[in-house]
């Protein structure tokens, strides 16, 4: 299996054209192409253009408003949540996560809990939009349910991921983004594509057994928390987890936990959902609202440079700081081209013929 | 060994006369008090009374100011910088969230980053302050390196924990209080205690290899950040461990990373030390910022009635939600007493002698 190679600029007119045919904003789908892209880029494969069709999916349910009314329902200096209106995630958050900036710039934080969104493409994206305005960025969402919490035997939170995003002097920046399990689903679907079996600590069977079956989560199996088992500290990565999908779903109103709606738009969408769509929380912090933002990013630039430069163990060249790997991959693809395998290709392709737009 | 039992009364009253002798006015010794044995009834026996002796040596050592002048150095509408002048961990960290809470009150949230600090006992009764101002509450702080990051053989973080409570209506709140690592050290004393051997996972040799000595870190080795290795996520709890220590540490001026300062008192502090003590990052959001808190309260019941009803694994009675055990043990110690071990009295009866204070 040999993955063909695009260009960033291929694939980002290609989805600049889906995202037009589907009826969005010009500003809109620049802004949603930009989101998705990003995750290609940093090597985030599963939430690249390979979610492209799945969000034509959702728009073709109904589930997707291409052009939402997207607004702010409740708020204070520092607050607001933010209805988005069924909007592509991929739009409604950096805009919530823009009001959030507006807001430290003016009391020295921000924080905006979004209800009625959709899936918001890769954490990191809206946490390093902060990083320009001299903030700390932060940026999590629920998702729907494919994870057991500690002793539990069924799906009950999303994969729940957090970012954060810190700004420095001379050094490349920390920027934090990771789902709140043991492994990203991303990473059972990758293991399923090549037909290769996962790491035990990832997932659990429908009897709550370690299982080392990458499909294991179409029987009835479940991902596991940060930790993988009690002994180990998943109950720390099930409230993380917890964390995540409270901030994002119980505090703007929308669904939360179990009934989070699915991202797949041939799964229905859950019974006596107890609120509107998907989470998101966002926060901006500006940086001189505790400290000079140079005397911050000069210690900034000591604390990453006594972390990169760190001893590594036997086999190790480095000891790496948060968004390094997704960093240098950026500058690799944006030269090189992104790979994308054989059953994304024919995705698609598919998906060109259906709306009748060129691609590759 | 059997351990023997104390009631809250008794050790409440002997560590208020501790913290007395050491100059603390009446205010500050009671809260201290108080926040030192709220570890004990909630379990965290190793941030309770057990620390007590620590706190004399460091105050010995002219670490300790038991008389500071805490006060605002910086800030704005929805933050604060807050100079701890070397103060009980104990003390200013309160003091610091009291500040939170009142700026959450003004403006929807209040975040206060705090150096120039020590120990703060547990995290949790900072954080769970917030609560009965229908407040989200969170705090955490840096601490003296014994974790290594992914891939490095040196200690660079402390244990960094997070705590985040979050209220509820008919339910028992969501109270989160967890080390950023797969272990806490408190765990590695029960097993040295013991004479136990440790699972794999909790710590690594000076070389990085996997360790089951409960003595390792003395040898040159080092807690595993939460993810225990690389393929089961180490890199989400080392990050998680770098926010807490960028949060409380680079943001308030505090020291930091490897330069953290050591809480035994026979160490000697860090050469070229960044910053002043140790570091909190103390934080409030008022729930009525984002929505009616009674509507939330309501969503909070269900969330957490459906999490503590969900069905467990063979073996297992039930799924908790975080803070529950603790809550149970607080209930249970509070009517039947405490349990101390026997060094632990030991130490406690040999400074009952030293301070001239009735003990036991």
């Amino acid at each position: 299996m040999s993955d063909k190679i695009y260009s960033y600029q291929q694939l980002y007119a290609f989805a600049l054209n889906v995202f037009l045919k589907m009826g969005c904003s010009n500003e809109d789908a620049t802004l949603a192409t930009s989101v998705l892209l990003s995750a290609d880029l940093r090597g985030i494969d599963s939430h690249g253009i390979a979610r492209l069709v799945g969000y034509v999916r959702l728009w073709e349910a109904g589930r997707i408003n291409a052009t939402p009314n997207i607004q702010i329902v409740h708020e204070t200096p520092s607050t607001a949540v933010v209805d988005g209106d069924k909007g592509l995630g991929l739009v409604v958050a950096p805009k919530a996560m823009q009001i959030a900036i507006e807001k430290a710039k003016q009391v020295g934080t921000g924080w905006v809990s979004v209800k009625n969104s959709n899936h918001f493409g890769i954490a990191g994206y809206h946490a390093m939009m902060a990083m320009s305005q001299d903030m700390i960025g932060m940026a999590m969402t629920n998702a729907s349910a494919l994870v057991a919490p500690t002793y539990a035997a069924e799906k009950m939170l999303g994969t729940n991921p957090i970012a954060v995003a810190i700004p420095a002097g001379k050094e490349a920046p920390f920027v934090a983004d990771f789902a709140t399990t043991t492994a990203a689903n991303g990473k059972l679907e990758i293991a399923q594509r090549k037909n290769e079996s996962i790491p035990t600590g990832w997932a659990q069977d429908a009897h709550g057994n370690a299982s080392n079956d990458a499909h294991i989560l179409k029987q009835g199996g479940a991902l596991l928390p940060l930790g993988s088992e009690k002994e180990l500290g998943s109950h720390k990565g099930y409230a993380l987890g917890s964390i995540v999908d409270i901030f994002s779903g119980v505090l703007s109103g929308a669904s939360f936990g179990p009934w989070a709606p699915p991202f797949p738009a041939y799964v229905p969408m859950p019974d006596n959902m107890p609120g509107e769509g998907l989470g998101h929380f966002l926060g901006a912090m500006r940086i001189d609202a505790f400290r000079p933002a140079e005397d911050f990013k000069s210690n900034m630039d000591l604390w990453l440079h006594r972390f990169r430069s760190a001893q590594p163990i036997a086999g190790q060249e480095r000891v790496y700081v948060a968004g390094d790997i997704e960093r240098e991959m950026e500058k690799q693809r944006m030269e090189k081209g992104i790979p994308l395998v054989d059953n994304i290709v024919q995705d698609l392709n598919a998906l060109a013929d259906k709306l009748a737009i060129p691609f590759s």
